[in-house]
């Protein structure tokens, strides 16, 4: 078999690419449809998934599709305690526009994915000074299947506003496993062209020119 | 300004996307050229960098773009000393095996760079609970840029054998910033078809329906 891919891609290529990571957005509640993700789809966002780089090609990903009514209950009850304590954070206006934010789309998507980190338990190549690389593979992952996801015009978004030691009980995780992220996907009835925080102007968007160095700080 | 997106995709776009994901590679000194990367697609690189989700709209990124070749040996001499201390953690062939592996590509790539998380140090939305979803941000941007350069068909190889503390003395982070990765790039002599550690058999490639659960584990 010839190990070495011929394949180079043309400028157009990567400009789909950059096309596909502006256009994807993150997805809550107020925008899903109850139309069901065919298999097909859900098998590629999952294969993206399992492209992504991990350290050491360890590969320590596992992935809990949820679509079970009393377990997404129990998620979303972690939701709304951690929403509440989420809440106080915020002072005056900005409290007031915190709470009128759908923040997740536990029931409104018609599929949850969990995905865990699952340690290997022996050394890995790559992962013996900076041991957090492998929950970095996880979301490199992630990306892979957000990116894919919209490619498929399948909307996704990141619930972190959960007990993530809860929800590794509810979903009966091993013990050495790692809640990474919970996420929920769907067919939605738009994507906004801008994050919707930088369309409420909650937070602004830097400028790039900001955030690059040369040789040091 | 219209604030819906029109775009939808193609099944064909989608597959685009999946041939950039499989095709992407780390990439390691033995196989970057000394040919440089041209401003045009750094700044490609790290456009599609900042593009990338962030929790709360945080953009806790920031990119510091090593050239200097004293600080390039000053890098490598973390990576040399975190290397020795990893080798011994493998055991007789895989020791052997281990030694024979070009890690990392500091001096060969014409470009480093260093990628950091900015903590916000005020409350932001949906890093309440998990705080590291913060970090994760980072870490969706890095999947960006390895996806870009991979379009652009320029090689990057993710450098973590490093101290971590060490590496941000030496780039004069600022205290509340953190690394997250270390990164090589350049035009390569060629990309494999699989990963290198695929390739050696060091780890096998796990089936897809191993890491599935319903539901529950």
């Amino acid at each position: 078999m010839e190990t070495v891919s011929e394949r180079l891609f043309k400028q157009e290529e990567a400009d789909l690419l950059l096309d596909i990571m502006v256009n994807r957005r993150d997805v809550r509640g107020n925008r899903f449809l109850e139309r069901p993700v065919e298999d097909e789809k859900i098998s590629q966002i999952l294969f993206a998934a399992v492209n992504a780089p991990s350290v050491g090609f360890s590969q320590p990903w596992e992935f809990v599709l949820v679509k079970n009514k009393e377990i997404r209950q129990q998620i979303k009850d972690s939701f709304n305690q951690e929403n509440e304590k989420a809440s106080i954070l915020f002072k005056d206006a900005k409290q007031k526009e915190y709470n009128s934010l759908k923040l997740e789309g536990i029931f409104e998507a018609p599929l949850n994915i969990a995905i865990f980190y699952s340690d290997n338990e022996k050394p890995v190549l790559g992962q013996t000074s900076m041991p957090e690389v492998g929950l970095y593979s996880v979301v490199c992952a992630i990306q892979n299947m957000w990116l894919m996801a919209r490619a498929l015009n399948i909307g996704m978004g990141w619930v972190s506003i959960i007990d993530p030691v809860k929800v590794k009980q509810i979903l009966k995780a091993p013990e050495k496993n790692k809640l990474v992220g919970y996420f929920c996907l769907g067919y939605t009835s738009q994507f906004l062209k801008q994050p919707e925080l930088e369309v409420l102007k909650w937070e602004t968007r830097k400028q790039i020119t900001e955030l690059i160095f040369n040789d040091t700080y």
